[in-house]
């Protein structure tokens, strides 16, 4: 074959370009609606893919991802590396220790979370496999085995992060379900390697039995030995190599080894690249940064390219076949959600709690569609079932985190920007006094909650008088709690020459806060105030906010600065 | 054409695998030796490439990185996309404004060191092209044009990070140097644009004039109003989408299309990536965890493949040609040095000074080695010419640090881990008292330099008893200033329990260091305790420190908290 032309280079980075705006565009369109930014991603590729944009520009779509020739086979090759890393991140993610501490219940979760899906799968699949998406020439048996354990894998990823967002992540009922999903990823993954195994280790000449033994020898190995060297490699790499370069060169390179060591026995490279993950995560000598690097990276660049490639392979609107994907999803659901449910029960934890670890745990995600597309990939499944698995992740994910928060009546934690807006904001304040300068935010927040502006001046002035709201490096929070005020109202003013609050430092203010507070909810203006105070207390912070020009500029520098 | 086996992907796991971690491990090595990562990297390509596995070991050579086929493709496409990037963020790094600050003497610098060294390649082409390693069949107004750039460009990347190892970064001189690389590195890669314009242009259907133009107006417009638009974007992006991976898309999305726009005219994709990155580095806007986190992915995964990848291609031993390098690195040392060191004087600076500027200049690093590649691609010049430029590149980085300190007389910044030694460290102190750490740090240090440990004792006692040296936060620094000894001895012990070193905070100490400096140096007592201090200033160091279990693990530590 041909090497790439000049003009072969130009479009393959152009794909790219597309690739990776398009799939962080509505990756961040997604999150904006409270759904996981892989929803977005899949979403591009389906835009951009025979979906979409083939059939409407069939010479466009070609023009940029053609299904052959050497442009098709540099894209499918970034992609694989893409997932291959993306894997190794997963891993990396991977805290084995937590399953240890957490004990029985995360055990009991974790046992009947993945027995009870796989059942079902089992036995649906050996009893209706045509009709629920088997390829004609698909051996059974396998086919059984996968749909299985299709149903039973969870998204540690996903689950994680629907956690942190519902702030759950450190507490009981987190700790339960994370340790219980990386069990279950653990089975899930082993079993799927070993059914790849069983097709993939014919050709490769080990034999069934022979891949069979060496994944497991390759678990087993890396898992102990592996990890105690890499513990042992991580400091002495930290010390006289240069860092972080060193650590990350090391761990990449043994990911991808391991990789190519699992691809080459016949199983698949994620499944190696997720193993050295877990090794390389236990140590507790990679230190946060390595791992942020390393994480952000994949998870913001490799990671979108490889979920919009996704999308570009399969006709979402002619592969869609309703009553299989509806039957997919309440096998999915049924299974998982009730396994889960009787394992928390069993394990000791209250009904609620063992709900919210249910729907916790139903979450597919990512890791169901990467499951989906070997299958498909391997010839098991049709490509309406891969749609039907791929909507039944996106499903089960994005009703996790409403469902957990409804049975637990847990609310996501504050931040600051969602009590702000342009409207409210002046960039130069003209006052010079105190006087003034809560008059010009009274008058502006007034405006914009349709309150009485001399019922509010004489309120936030008696609280005034009690004692001045200056708290120091340069920041004033005048307040007052409003009988009838529905929504907390935050006006702000910034003032480079700075105006006196009285602060207990003697520095005037610069940055004036003004809370109005619904009178009924005693602890909206604290929960505020003890924010601002939070976010200011860093020396940097106040300088930083002042360079701000627009509206848009302070709340970029709030965001950098308010703790994730 | 095929798409690619699960042979193929296993193999290019493999492949990038050996890639990596050779480049790593190279590159660390030639960092001992105080030479740039970039010479091992390169060297990591020449073993795993033709000339040495491929002579050795031609059959692994080929499975590994065959010459054709849907591997060699997708390698190929890796390292482009790795070379893009990686021009990207050397974009990125390029601070204009510096230039317009730095004034005239960094114009006269600039100016001189880039004409000077033009000219005589020029010339030197224009006369004996063939002598010079032209290609028979190049055109000669071409090649003459190519060797000239050649021999005038710099490297920015090599030139910032020997300034910064010799702590001349933020100094007057190193301002100088870095405003006239910038400006010799934008004609530089200009003109270059321009030649593989002459050369690509006729292909696309602009032609050599309206590839000119294009190119020219892209510079213009992306440095002028692409540069006001991403300077109003990246607080956006910042406010509303998720940071980092919101700016992180958006930067490496934009990177691509320069680099497909450009590439699609007919000069080349790095070209593009480039001036986006300038345009974006320009910004304020853009915070620095952003920067990092693309500099140093980039630099430490996809900069080690590309550099590697070129070893790969040429056989560095068969095309070695002496007479043909010498003249090369003859020509290219005279012209920019004395160009510069020309321009320097006009500009006004002391000779010293001026000679320092000179050979900070001359470095030419992985530009050089990259415009190379680009022209023997393009069929301009020989496997010779490309052998020689690669040597003068290296030959002229690696000299350039040792020839500045020289004429600067400027040492290295201290580091605390030169001073330190694995035999002259104790993990756990069996002291108790104060008596009985300095002894048993003493005996330990003694043995070591072959001094008189009751002489030492009494030394340090006597220092002791003018004021304890327990300097709180649970670090003990005794010391003495001791006759005849040749370099500082540190010996460390660490105490879980703690020894009281009568602190001024009442804390004991856990982390003693002993410090024996010679008699006749008086500062590097002080050096040496201050960097100390200001290590454990940070709350969060004593504990991380007590964590080692080994001097390997305390140095990887201390490496971490020490400011780079």
């Amino acid at each position: 074959m041909h090497g790439l032309s000049e003009a072969d280079l130009g479009l393959i980075l152009l794909a790219l370009a597309v690739l990776i705006g398009a799939a962080r565009l509505l990756g961040e369109i997604a999150r904006r609606f409270q759904q996981p930014a892989v929803l977005g991603e899949l979403l591009a590729g389906v835009v951009l893919g025979p979906t979409v944009l083939g059939t409407l520009l069939p010479e466009w779509h070609h023009a940029l991802f053609p299904g052959d020739g050497a442009k098709a086979v540099v894209l499918e090759g970034i992609g694989f590396l893409a997932i291959v890393l993306f894997l190794l991140v997963a891993g990396i993610e991977v805290d084995l220790s937590t399953v240890w501490r957490q004990g029985r219940s995360a055990l009991k979760v974790g046992i009947l979370g993945t027995v009870a899906p796989f059942l079902i799968g089992l036995g649906g699949a050996w009893l209706i496999p045509e009709a629920l998406g088997a390829t004609p020439d698909a051996d059974r048996t396998v086919f059984a085995l996968f749909l299985a354990t299709a149903l039973s894998i969870s998204a540690l990823p996903i689950i994680a992060k629907t956690l942190m967002d519902l702030n759950l992540y450190r507490t009981d009922v987190g700790m339960v379900v994370v340790s219980a999903a990386i069990f279950n990823d653990l089975i899930g993954w082993t079993v799927f390697a070993l059914i790849l195994g069983m097709i993939g280790g014919q050709g490769t000449g080990w034999g069934i039995c022979g891949t069979m033994v060496l994944t497991l020898a390759f678990l087993a190995v890396t898992l102990t030995a592996g990890r105690w060297l890499i513990h042992r490699a991580l400091p002495i790499l930290q010390a006289y190599a240069h860092w972080p370069a060193g650590v990350l060169g090391f761990v990449v390179t043994l990911g991808l080894l391991g990789g190519a060591f699992m691809q080459s026995i016949g199983v698949h490279a994620i499944f190696g690249a997720f193993i050295v993950g877990i090794a390389v995560g236990e140590s507790s000598h990679l230190h946060e940064r390595t791992r942020t690097l390393l994480e952000e990276f994949v998870s913001f660049i490799f990671a979108p390219v490889f979920f919009a490639s996704i999308g570009l392979r399969v006709n979402f609107v002619t592969n869609f076949d309703l009553p299989l994907v509806a039957m997919i999803l309440v096998l999915a659901c049924v299974g998982k959600v009730a396994g889960v449910v009787v394992g928390a029960l069993w394990g000791g934890l209250p009904a609620r709690q063992s709900w919210a670890v249910g729907f916790a745990m139903n979450a597919r995600g990512a890791m169901e569609i990467i499951l989906g597309l070997l299958a498909l990939e391997a010839g098991i499944i049709s490509e309406r079932l891969f749609v039907a698995l791929v909507v039944m992740a996106i499903v089960t994910s994005a009703v996790s985190g409403p469902l957990m928060s409804w049975v637990l009546q847990q609310r996501q934690p504050f931040r600051l920007a969602s009590v702000l807006s342009s409207k409210l904001f002046v960039r130069n304040l003209a006052a010079t006094s105190r006087h003034e300068a809560i008059d010009e935010l009274v008058t502006l927040a007034c405006q914009h909650a349709a309150v009485d502006p001399v019922r509010i001046s004489r309120l936030v002035w008696e609280r005034e008088m009690v004692a001045a709201t200056g708290i120091g490096s340069g920041i004033a929070l005048p307040h007052a709690r409003v009988d009838g005020l529905k929504n907390a109202v935050v006006a702000i003013g910034l003032s480079e020459a700075g105006v006196d609050f009285d602060a207990p430092d003697g520095q005037p203010a610069h940055a004036i806060f003004l809370l109005l507070t619904p009178q009924d909810a005693p602890t909206v203006q604290l929960t505020i105030s003890a924010k601002i105070a939070s976010i200011f207390r860093d020396p940097h912070a106040l300088p930083r906010v002042m360079r701000a020009g627009s509206y848009t500029e302070f709340l970029a520098a709030l965001k950098i600065l308010e703790p994730q």
